[in-house]
């Protein structure tokens, strides 16, 4: 047998088309480009509104199950996906997230899927792309510093220094800058004040980016931002400081979305990157809109389990947006349906077919889960080479029993052609709809209450008997309701590990209750966020980070990037 | 008269040409590009390699007198220059500074020349450009993340923390920044410690970036970079944490020169962004040597007077990348001496040929400065429309007494053809010069002693009667010394309102002392930096912001921006 060889080693053999070439393929001319080098493109604002009179294409989702830490593919799979939908002919166009710089130095790895079902350039990708992420963080930040020397010139707007709400961001995981002081060294340096830096990915600069619909929008959005209240516990906004058009001016260009190509030359567009546990975790709708423009399928992603990425995917995105979805993919692994199981992290290499039994509660409580959003699904059996025949006959058999459609999938290892059959079963899914329409039904509706849509995430998506706001955020509540923010979609903060707000309980916890701790209100990106427990926005290194194993040689090929 | 245009509708009514028609100007291949939308590109790696067996052209450095707080046009004078040398027919390629994103939403305005003698696409140069700086933050702020995870997982190399050298960095203006307290919050959240944010343009890591002779020395330059001490007292390097790979992976693609072009078509390579008052102030080694192989002409600048830019440029980084430059431009406005005639900012507006003349010694101390470097000189006086006829007689009539070379220039409102004069005398005074040969001799050798350097630097070019080393800065310069650092050229940390260290001496003060209060090793820059005077590292944004005036519409047009 040959030698595995690493996601960067694969993506280096192939032989990418220029992106011209992949634009056209798409319909799209040369005009409707800004090239960064040779396959790389971003997307002019003139050929977004042109696109605006076309049709819509079918929209599929992929999601998972609670993951292992190492994570299910569920990026490999979307890829893969793509590229088995072009291979059956269709016009497909993919839309990813962009990958935060914090967690390719740290443990994650990066978004690109991996083996063969990959988004090229990955190390560009990967690293600084076009700049998208640094341009959020220099507007996040230019407005930060802003709010602290209007303070310092004389406080004009009265800000209550104890109840500033917006916080400074850097794309690096960074643990020592989660609780600090700034403003110290005197009269001339600022005011003292306790800060807490939060990981780009986490902000709410990048929320307002992936939820802005064009640029006037966007501006829009920056404008209404509540950045603190002043010492009358009114809010103050951007607009009340003058600067939501430098800080628009800076995301002017990373607005504009990223288009590169998977090893199979399908499009991808890859564009806004927020994490999925403490944030909503989708690319940009802009994005997702301008890529349904320009394909008659589109297979885009969301971050984590489907209790939180799709959760929010479809009640939030879908709801600001108007993005109707087709079908959903649900994608496992035998390692975490084991884990699930009651299998620890070390043993998961065993074979184990009855743990594999034991866990596939996890996956059920999903697929009841998509099925409350009246949508088509299928699942996903991401198939990796140490799975053992006996626990994927097992799987097989359950899937069978209960009458759920899936598919073994073998894209990591094959490309597009180990997902045909997911796009076959994809494709007939949304065609058995009537007329294709979807039947796409979010959880609540923004007119519900903020307890109602607490209620009805915590109760039908993470299975959960009862909520219990702290007396914090019941006062927070109180207020968010009174300043006519009760409208907004929640997005809730909690761990990936499981369907409750405790990471140790695995598979199908029953009977537990969800702690909010916390009711933040992001108003410029337009949804209240529920903290389920005490969150990280600011992630951090580990022991060995995989910063320790990169390297560059002198004509700039980089090793160690995955 | 027709009204004055800002210098962003200049620009916006300027017609671009591809940059792939002016790399073909140069007589570069489409494949020596990587492109940035149409009119950006940054010079590949082949390309650089490629040329290295080339001719070297002729060197022009512009610098000037000590400037008022608006500058004095250098960057105007060296486009304006660039395109005059090109309608004389000559192959010129321009090499500037990229601008730091922090003094564009502060105060100072861009980087890009102004008027007619401009570099464009200005609006993408002063924000973003090709992401360099943004790189150039990562790098290291990854390498401050590191450190404190080292630390945070058992310290192997047991760092004192009281002695880390490294500082976080970001490109913004914040004050609040300057003296931060980080680690707070508890065992999983770091060891707090104090820390100091420092603007881009000012850390080690742009002075190792722009240091550089290729990506291999980068990378040689960021390992031996000392971060800390260790509780030994002694030095504790990049290399030791064994993150010198993961670090030049991240400035792979900023280190490669960006190709832009003037109003008038000159090429132009921007690259790099030290201040000058606080670093080097030079654009990157690298932009300089490869702009060199590709014109017969190449004109640079340095920030600030010929007291801290050209000094730094000619001691550090001509002897660093053995660069030979051939003449020197030497800016003055009417404005600026009368500034140090006495005449207070206020009324500047008014006609005073008195105080030029009282204000001319601080042009004939940068004169006789330049002439210590055994270079041939130009004085440019940068004719703003508001000049009085008398003053420029009176700067004419003195210029001539002294036998100094100068010319008029009015390249803000002419563009090229305003430079014309000051192009033919620098061409002539270059080809006065033997075989064309430089007779450039750096101030000192890298071989003097860090004291010899001081002395030679603060008598010589600031005209000081002694130089006092701190208690401190003398225990310093003895580890300096020790460490084997004694051979690196020193860099000096100084205000550039004077030539003293004590901004309110105008004019051509004497009998001053250099009051140097810390020494500083910069060991992957390679220069040890001594501080003059409480100097800032960190800006701070002044009561109204530029930020304030900036707007974007919804097609993506900006104003506000200068």
């Amino acid at each position: 047998m040959s030698k595995i060889l690493s996601d960067i080693e694969i993506a280096r053999m192939a032989r990418l088309k220029p992106i011209q070439e992949i634009a056209q393929s798409m319909g799209l001319k040369e005009e409707a480009l800004e090239v960064f080098g040779k396959y790389k493109a971003k997307l002019s604002y003139e050929i977004i509104e042109e696109l605006k009179t076309k049709k819509d294409g079918k929209l599929i989702l992929v999601t998972s199950i609670n993951p292992t830490p190492a994570g299910e593919g569920k990026s490999t799979v979307t890829v893969g996906l793509g590229d088995a939908l072009k291979q059956l002919g269709k016009n497909v166009v993919i839309a990813l997230r962009e990958p935060s710089l914090g967690p390719v130095m740290g443990i994650k790895g990066g978004a690109c899927g991996g083996g063969y079902a990959q988004v090229v350039p990955m190390e560009d990708i990967n690293l600084h792309f076009t700049g998208d992420l640094h341009a959020i963080s220099a507007a996040n930040n230019t407005l930060a510093s802003l709010i602290d020397n209007h303070i310092q010139q004389g406080n004009r707007l009265k800000i209550d220094t104890r109840k500033i709400l917006w916080k400074r961001a850097i794309d690096i995981n960074d643990r020592a800058l989660r609780h600090v002081v700034i403003g110290l060294g005197g009269k001339t340096n600022g005011i003292p004040r306790e800060e807490h830096f939060e990981i780009t990915a986490a902000s709410e600069m990048m929320a307002i980016f992936c939820l802005a619909d064009d640029l006037a929008d966007l501006k829009k959005r920056i404008s209404r931002t509540v950045i603190a209240y002043n010492i009358h516990n009114e809010p103050v906004t951007v607009k009340d400081l003058g600067v939501e058009g430098a800080l628009t001016v800076l995301l002017r260009d990373a607005i504009k979305p990223n288009l590169v190509q998977t090893l199979e030359h399908t499009p991808a567009i890859v564009h806004g990157g927020p994490f999925a546990n403490i944030a909503h975790g989708c690319n940009s709708i802009i994005a997702t809109k301008t890529a349904l423009k320009l394909a008659d399928y589109v297979v885009t992603e969301a971050g984590f389990g489907a209790d939180l990425g799709a959760e929010k995917f479809l009640d939030i995105k879908c709801q600001i947006g108007g993005i109707l979805p087709n079908a959903v993919a649900i994608v496992a692994t035998i390692r975490a349906l084991k884990m699930h199981g009651g299998v620890e992290l070390k043993d998961l290499h065993i074979n184990n077919p009855k743990a594999v039994r034991k866990g596939f509660a996890n996956l059920r409580k999903h697929v009841e889960t998509i099925k409350q959003y009246q949508l088509p699904f299928v699942i996903s059996l991401n198939h990796f080479v140490g799975d053992f025949k006996e626990e994927i006959e097992e799987f097989i058999r359950l899937c069978e029993y209960e009458n759920m459609p899936f598919a073994i999938t073998k894209v990591w290892e094959k490309g597009g052609q180990g997902g045909i059959e997911l796009a076959d079963q994809l494709l007939s899914v949304i065609h058995e709809a009537e007329e294709e329409r979807t039947s796409y039904q979010p959880l609540y509706s923004l007119s519900d209450s903020i307890e109602v849509k607490l209620e009805k995430i915590c109760k039908k998506v993470y299975g959960a008997s009862c909520v219990e706001l702290s007396i914090n955020a019941k006062k927070q509540l109180k207020e968010i309701e009174e300043a006519g923010w009760g409208n907004f979609p929640v997005c809730i903060a909690k761990t990936q590990y499981s369907l409750s707000d405790d990471p140790s309980k695995l598979g199908r916890p029953e009977g537990f209750t969800i702690s909010i701790r916390e009711l933040k209100p992001s108003v410029g990106a337009g949804f209240v966020v529920a903290y389920a427990g005490q969150m990280l926005t600011m992630p951090g290194l580990p022991k060995y980070p995989a910063a320790l194993n990169m390297d560059v040689n002198e004509n700039g090929q980089i090793k160690g990037l995955f």
